[in-house]
C-alpha cells in the first residue's frame, strides 16, 4: 500500500482527495494535517466520511509526512513552497494541488500571487501534471504541479486546435463558468448561498490568476504566445466547470470532429461527444472525465468548443490521483472509475 | 384606466405581465384568456396572485378582447398571427410578446419557426419594441413586437460599439446564459429541477431562433450584416440573463466607458456600471433594468461587454409594459419602479 | 415625511428594510449606520439598491440618529440595549428587529443569550410587535420589539387554537423550516452555498433561542404554560419559512376552517387558504403576508396547521414597517402592498 | 455473473439502479426495457452512463426478461402486477421497486391506488424488503416488494421505539421532507425548476399513499394499530429525505441513545449518530445509508428522531440491490460501499 499524506485536508479539494484515496485499492491515507483542526476526527468537518476509518487531523509534522510515500498539498499558495523541498529530500514524492509550482517563471508567479516565490530552485524539476500532455514526464516525476481547474478545462479544449495550427492563436476567447466550490471552503460573503444562488455573474474580467497558467501551456503547444481573453463566471451550483471556447479557423477544410476524436482516442479521461453534442457538467460530476464537443455554427469560420469537467476532480483531486497512479506505475484509472450520480 | 387583455396568461411571461399590470396605477387587467384553463381563477395557477382581484381565465373571445384598449399576446408563436389583424381592425392596440412580428422577412421567419408566416400583411406596421432604438416609432405604433430575451440583452450590449463603428462587425461573439424560466412553464423533462439544477450546459449551438432576430437589429445599426456567433447556455436558476459579449476593437483610442455612459445617459432602464464593474443578474431580478459593464482586459484590443437583464421583465413583460406606457403617452417608467428583492 | 434611521443596515434584514423604506411614500431613510462599512455607498453592499439615492453608511452617531423620528435596529443582540434608552430620551421612537426586548424576563433572556440584559428598565415599556395580538398597544408604543421569524410563523399558526382552547396545550409540536437567509449575512461555513444547497437538516434540536420567545406569547394566549417541541430545519433556499404545526384536538366538533377564517377576517396580512390548501413560501416571498392552512388528516384528533411567511419580511423588516405604520397613524399596509415575484 | 433485467429503466430509480448494477462486481445488466425509448442507447437518456457499455433499451419481452436471473421493476404501479407471475414461473426472481406488492391487503391497495389489484395471488409470497426487519425472509424470497422512500426513513426511525414499547403508539407524528426526485422523471409542471426551487411547501396532507404502507409495518412491530400523522414536504433539492419524527415517551427512564445503538449495532446501512447529532441528507447522498439521531429536547417526554436517507438509494434502488445481495447469498454490502460526494 502507498502511504499518503495530505497537508491541508480541510478544504474541498482535501475532502475530495480523501474520498478518492479512501476508496483507492492501493493507497492508505496515513496522515492528514490541519493547523486549525488538529485533534478533530474527519467526520467533524465532513459528515460524508463518517465511518471511513479513524483518521484524525494533526498539526503538520515533517517527520510524519516524511514517512509517507507521497504527500499531497491541498493548501493555499505558499505552503508547498515551504515544505516541498524537505519532503523531496526525505524521498517523499510531492503532488501539489496549489498554484505553487504551476508557473515556470518565478517573477511572473510573484506578480500574480503577490508574494515572492518561495522555492524557485524546485521549478525545473516540477512537472505540470496534465497527463494528456506530459504523461511520460509525470511517470518519472518527484514533484507534480496539479493544473488549476479552469486551466484544465480550457487547455484540453483548445489543445487539438493549437497543436495542429488550424486556428488563429492571436484571437482566442475562453468564456468559462464554474460552480461555487471553486472558491473553496473559506467563510466569505460572496460564497454564501444567499449571495451566490439564484444569481449569475462574471468576475475578475480585468485579470484572473489562471490566465498566465493557461497562456504558459498554450504557448508551448502553439509555439508562439497566443492572445487569449479569459472571462470566468460564477454558476449557482456546487460543482462543475463548463468552458465555452471560441477560435477563428484558418484552415477551412479541417474535419474538427475527426481531429478531436483522433487526438483523444487513447485518453481514458477525455471523452469527445458525437458531432452536435452539448456536454453537461452533471454528466462528469464526481468523476475524472473531461467531456468535449466541437461545433462550427452555420459552417462559418468560428470554432466553438465546449469543455466540461468537475472542478474538484479532473480540475483538482482526481487529476492528482491520476498523476499519483502514473508516478507509482499503477493503472492510470485505478480508483477513478466511479460513475457520476445523476440526477 | 386602460383596459388590458392578455391572451395566454398562463405562462411565465403571462403571470409576470399580470403582476406588473395589477400594480400599474393606470391599467385595469380586464380580460385574461386561456383555452386550457377557462373558468379557473388566477390563484389556481399562480398562488402569488391570490387576493389580487377576481379575474377568471376565459376562452379567447374576439369581442371581449376587442373591447380592450390594448391586448398583450403571451402565447406560443402563431397565435398572434391569427388574431392581431382583427383586433387592430377593432381599434385595439396589440403588444405581442411572442416571436410573430419580430422578424421582418416572412420567409426567414418561416424557416426558423417551421411554419408559414400567418400575417405578412402586418409586418410593415409592426414596430420592434426596443425603446432604446425605436422610441419615437413605438409612441405612434398600433402593433408592437416585443423583442426576445436574449436579443434584448445582446443588442443593448453591442449597440454603442456598432453605432459608433469602433469594432469589427464581422467577428462578434455572444456567449449568453439564461435562467430556466426562459424555457417557459411547459411540462418538459429538460426543465425539471432534477435535470436543470446542479448542472450547466450550452444548448442549440448549431442555431437558435434568436440569432436571426439579433442579426436583423445589429445589421440595421451597423449598416452591414455582422458576423455573430451566438451560444446560449442554461443556468440553474429561475430568472436572469447574463450575456458576455466579445468584439475586436478597431479604434484603439476609444474611451469605452465614456461611450457607453453617453449612449445610455437618458435611458431610464439601462444602467452602465462604473468602470471595472460586474453586473449580477440578481441586481435586476423582477425589474426592467439592463445593467451593463464594459471591459478591455489587459488593455488589449478585445472588448468584453457584460449585459444583465431579468429575462421575464426587460426580456419580456416589463419591456411590454414600457412599450405600452410609450404608446399611451404615460411616463415611461410608470409601474416599473420596484426595487429588486435581494437576497 | 418620517425621517428614519437604520442601525446596522448591512445585514439581510437591513437591506430588506431599506428596500421597503425607499419605496415607502411617507418615509425618508435619512441615516444608515455601520461601523465596518462607514463611508461606503449603499450599492457597494447591495447592488439592487444602486440608483436608489445617495445614502452612505456612517458610523453610529447618537445625534444623527436622535434627529430621526424613528430608528430601526437591525443589529446583533446587545446593540439596541446600549442605544435605545438614549434615543427614547431624545424623543425618537425605536423599532428593534433584534432579540433585545422580546423576552420580558431579563434573567431568561440572559440565560438564552449568554450575557447580562443591558436595559432591563425598558422592558416594561417595550411592546412585542405582533399586530395580530398587540395592535392597540403598538399604536401607542415608543419602543417595539419586532418578533423573531420563527415566532411569527409559529405564533400566528397556533393562535386561534390556543385562544379558543380547543387543543391540548401540553403537547404542541412546531416543525419549522427556514431558508438560509435566516442565518444572516455573516461569513460562516455553514451558510456557504456548497454546504447548504442540495442538503436538508434539522439543527438546534436540543434548544433554540426562539423557543422561550414563542412560549412567552403562547403562555399569555393560553393562560397557562404550554408544552412545545420546536425543531428548526435549514432549507436550501434563500427566503421563506414554513412551520408545520401539530396539536391534539380536545373539542372534536370544532370547525377549524371557520375558526381560522373568523380569527383573521380583519387582518390585512394573514391569509387563510381555502380548506385543503397548502401554502407555498414562494407565494409570500418579498411580501408581508402570512399564509395559513388548517387540516385534520383523516378526520382524526390531530390538527395540522401550515404557516408560511417570508422570514425577512413578515418575519422581520416588513413587520417592522407594519409596526411603524401603526405607530405613526399611517394606513397599516402602506408600502407593503407589492406582489410576490413568481416564478 | 448474475444476469439482471430492468423493466422501466428510464426513470430516476431506473438510472440509479443502472449506476449501481454497472459497478457491481457480480452483476451483468443484460436487459433494459422501455416501451417509449426502445432502440435508444443508454446515454440518450442519461449522459452520466455514456461509455458504460452498449446497453440499448428494448421493448419489454417476456422471453428476454425470463432469461435473466433477476428482474427489477422500476415502473409505475400496475406493471409488476401484470408481469411478475410469469417471470416467477420461469424461475426468475423479481424485485419490484413499485408499490405493487407492498401492501398485503389488496382492497386497501386498491383504495389508495385507484385500480383493482392485479396479482393478489402473489401477495402471500411477496416479502417486504426492509432487511432491518425481514432479513431472514428476504434471503429465501423469490418476490420482493422494495419499500417506498418515505416508509423506509420513517420506519427505521420509529422502529426501536415501537419494538420496545417505550412510546405511546397512538400519537405519532412523521414530518417528512423529500427532494424533488421523489416525484420521478415525469414531465409535470410541479417538478419544474421554476416551480420547485426557491420554494418550500407541504403536500398531500389529507392523505398520501405511503401512509397505509407505513402503518402496516408499524402495526406489525407495535402489535397494535398506531395513530400516525404523516405530512410530506417538498424540498428544493434533487435527492434526500429527512424525516423528523415525534413520539411521546411512556417510559421516562429509557436510555434512548443506547436503545438505538443497540438496535442497529449489526446493521451495515443504519448509522446512529452520537448523542446530539443532526444527520444531513448530503452525508448519505448516493449511498445506501440511513443516518439516525435521537433527541429528547429539554429532557421532556417528547422524543425527536431524525432520519436521513437518499430517497433514490436506501429509499429505492440501493435497497433493491441490498435485497438482491441477500437473495443471491452475496455479501450484503457488495456494490454499495461508495462514499457520498461532498460538497
Amino acid at each position: 500500500m502507498i502511504r499518503a499524506g495530505i497537508v491541508g485536508a480541510t478544504g474541498y479539494t482535501g475532502v475530495e482527495l480523501l474520498r478518492l484515496l479512501l476508496a483507492h485499492p492501493r493507497v492508505e491515507p496515513a496522515v492528514i494535517t490541519s493547523r486549525g483542526n488538529a485533534g478533530e476526527p474527519l467526520e467533524s468537518l465532513f459528515p460524508n466520511l463518517r465511518g471511513q476509518g479513524a483518521l484524525v487531523f494533526q498539526a503538520p509534522d515533517a517527520d510524519a509526512l516524511g514517512d509517507c510515500d507521497v504527500v499531497f498539498f491541498a493548501t493555499p499558495h505558499g505552503v508547498a513552497h515551504a515544505m516541498a523541498g524537505d519532503l523531496l529530500a526525505r524521498g517523499t514524492r510531492v503532488i501539489d494541488l496549489s498554484a505553487d509550482f504551476r508557473i515556470k517563471d518565478p517573477h511572473l508567479w510573484s506578480r500574480w500571487y503577490g508574494q515572492p516565490h518561495g522555492a524557485p530552485e524546485l521549478l525545473d524539476e516540477a512537472v505540470y501534471g496534465l497527463p494528456e500532455i506530459h504523461r511520460a514526464r509525470i511517470t518519472q516525476a518527484r514533484l507534480i504541479a496539479v493544473p488549476g481547474c479552469y486551466p484544465t478545462a480550457v487547455t484540453l479544449g483548445f489543445l487539438p486546435l493549437l497543436e495542429q495550427g488550424v486556428v488563429d492563436p492571436a484571437r482566442l476567447v475562453a468564456d468559462a463558468k464554474s460552480g461555487v466550490s471553486g472558491a473553496g471552503r473559506k467563510a466569505q460573503v460572496g460564497s454564501l448561498l444567499c449571495e451566490a444562488s439564484e444569481n449569475f455573474k462574471a468576475y475578475a474580467v480585468p485579470g484572473h490568476r489562471h490566465l498566465p497558467e493557461i497562456l504558459q501551456t498554450l504557448s508551448a503547444v502553439a509555439g508562439q504566445s497566443p492572445g487569449l481573453t479569459f472571462v470566468p463566471h460564477l454558476v449557482p451550483m456546487i460543482r462543475g466547470i463548463l468552458a465555452s471556447l471560441y477560435a477563428t479557423l484558418t484552415h477551412a477544410d479541417t474535419d474538427l470532429q475527426a481531429l478531436y476524436e483522433a487526438r483523444y482516442a487513447g485518453e481514458p479521461f477525455v471523452d469527445v461527444l458525437p458531432a452536435g453534442g452539448h456536454p453537461e457538467t452533471r454528466s462528469v460530476r464526481g468523476t475524472n472525465l473531461c467531456r468535449l464537443a466541437v461545433h462550427r455554427p452555420g459552417g462559418g469560420d468560428t470554432v466553438v468548443v465546449l469543455s466540461a469537467i468537475d472542478n474538484l476532480v479532473k480540475g483538482a483531486s482526481g487529476q492528482a490521483v491520476q498523476n499519483m497512479n502514473l508516478m507509482f506505475g499503477l493503472p492510470e484509472t485505478l480508483g477513478l472509475e466511479s460513475i457520476a450520480v445523476l440526477p
